[in-house]
């Protein structure tokens, strides 16, 4: 009898599901404790941030990193919930920098609330999550923490630096997106890993996991962005290009492309508006050079790598943790939103 | 012989000196450490709001409070870094929301470096200052620090909520100004008195300290608003008044004054052109009802509540941490910028 080693996708998306359910439940019990006496806007800014129909992979990743260390406590749920809380600060201030009036379909915080409230419901969000962090799962976690979000910040100002920049290189990308996507969902994993009381080789194997993960996770935003359906991802095709972002594609496309495509392209990525008017045209560009294609196949490599990290835990029948991490590492690279 | 025991101011301003260089040392030690292969800009960022010529009066604070509590430990310098830290955050951030030009007479972060800096260094020096409370005073110190942080949020709802509304009452006042300003600087004594292992009765009357310091310090700032010298304060004169905060004076003077001159004020003080073109008009408003002399009544007795709550500390002889907390607070009741 040979054994499936992967979820089969319902069941993982059932278990995401409940898990996401679990989670939001912890967070509203949450907000009830923290927000007593408060003035009723915070919580009205919160919950229009908190409770619009993410995703919840960070939550996700922190329940099933515990559980492959033997640990189902339920204080994980809260755990998970910190990560949300600061990945939810994040799209908040990254909204108000953008001037970004959407989010998930619905109106960004800053365009429905204003500054002051993006801003300051961002800097709740953050405190409690540092706070949370603390206090389930100790001060070693609450470094590894606070790590990933000082990194978040750098590889935003390394991504500023670096916007309009047709001659960003690879390893500028992967400085960028290491900081800014890995670090939080390797941090997710490590933590996870902490609060389990794991063996520092588990740890190690769960960090690895976890930032080849956040690395494809990206490098599959990064596809999305040009090639995804609107009505899928929620955003705007071609708003990266737009914006100035060198991503992977591009990157690898250059690097095939002849001299009068890149001449081309410098002069179409020169400003905002030929951007957007040529979006089809460097949509060309990229696939004529194979961009797609090669940077698809980086992120199927780093899928394969995280899968690989996770070898030394030995239990990994159907259903197992082991299981679930796997599939999602596989949900993570076919994922059309 | 009678024993004096107030540090005399000349000692103090000394101390305060010294102590503030010796935690702007810690800032920049913990800057070379945490700012290792980041982005440049961000180390621009840091330096040019940590560096500019703060009183240093939290970091004081948490230096004074753990020494009367027998501790006189190097890291505590560090552990006063991450006051600083926070509340040039908290500035930060605050900028952005006011759109204000100047800070300290230089240009304000998002004035100099713009809205993603101010908003991305805020950021940094959150989760920095967490991190550093978390490691160096523990998880109780991390949940006291985390509850200022977010009750700080708070606070500026509220007073967004108040903000240009004649009628706010006096406890609204309070309300705010316990969350805005008490909340960080009783969090300052409270965690150093963590720090200390001191006994709980210890930590109770630091709080206290704290508190009415806070609040002291708050209703002298609003007192500044209107009496100060703009030379001496480096803020505009009325500014409070032209974003339509209703600050101490104003509302004690409200409560004094005639059904006319109620009127009157209400008139001028509709929109923000009024209040600043009227602003002699309201301040002979507040001076003919008293409001003046009843807020800085309000400060005194909080400045004599904070000193008789440190009663418990015994040496109190001249130049002991108990002298220095007194000549502090006498000299929060008695600043002119």
């Amino acid at each position: 009898m040979t054994v499936n080693k992967t979820v089969d996708p319902e069941s993982l998306k059932l278990f995401a599901k409940q898990t996401a359910t679990l989670v939001e439940n912890a967070m509203h019990q949450d907000l009830d404790q923290a927000l007593i006496a408060t003035d009723p806007l915070l919580r009205e800014t919160l919950e229009h941030s908190l409770f619009n129909g993410g995703k919840r992979i960070r939550p996700l990743l922190v329940i099933l990193s515990s559980r492959i260390c033997g640990k189902t406590d339920n204080s994980s749920h809260l755990l998970a919930a910190a990560f949300e809380y600061l990945h939810v600060a994040t799209l908040i201030h990254d909204d108000v920098i953008d001037g970004a009036k959407e989010r998930r379909g619905v109106p960004s915080l800053v365009q429905s609330h204003g500054l002051a409230a993006a801003i300051l419901t961002g800097d709740w969000l953050h405190a409690r999550s540092m706070q949370l962090i603390g206090k389930i799962a100790g001060n070693r976690a609450l470094e590894v923490f606070c790590h990933a979000t000082t990194g978040m910040v750098d590889g935003e100002y390394l991504q500023i630096r670096h916007t309009g920049n047709p001659n960003t290189s690879e390893q500028q990308y992967f400085s960028v997106i290491a900081r800014k996507t890995g670090g939080l969902i390797a941090s997710a994993c490590e933590i996870a890993g902490i609060f389990a009381n794991a063996s520092d080789e588990q740890i190690k194997a769960l960090v690895a996991y976890g930032t080849n993960l956040g690395i494809a996770f990206q490098i599959v935003d990064d596809l999305l962005d040009y090639l995804g359906d609107q009505k899928s991802t929620g955003k705007k095709i071609g708003q990266d290009l737009v914006e100035g972002k060198m991503t992977l594609p591009l990157i690898r496309a250059l690097a095939n492309a002849n001299t009068d495509e890149i001449t081309l392209f410098k002069t179409l990525f020169s400003n905002p508006d030929q951007r957007a008017e040529n979006l089809s045209l460097i949509k060309e560009i990229i696939l004529k050079n194979d961009g797609f294609n090669s940077a698809r196949a980086t992120a199927e490599e780093s899928i394969e790598n995280a899968i690989n990290a996770l070898s030394l835990f030995t239990d990994q029948n159907e259903n197992t943790s082991y299981a679930m991490l796997k599939g999602l590492a596989l949900y993570v690279i076919s994922r059309d939103k």
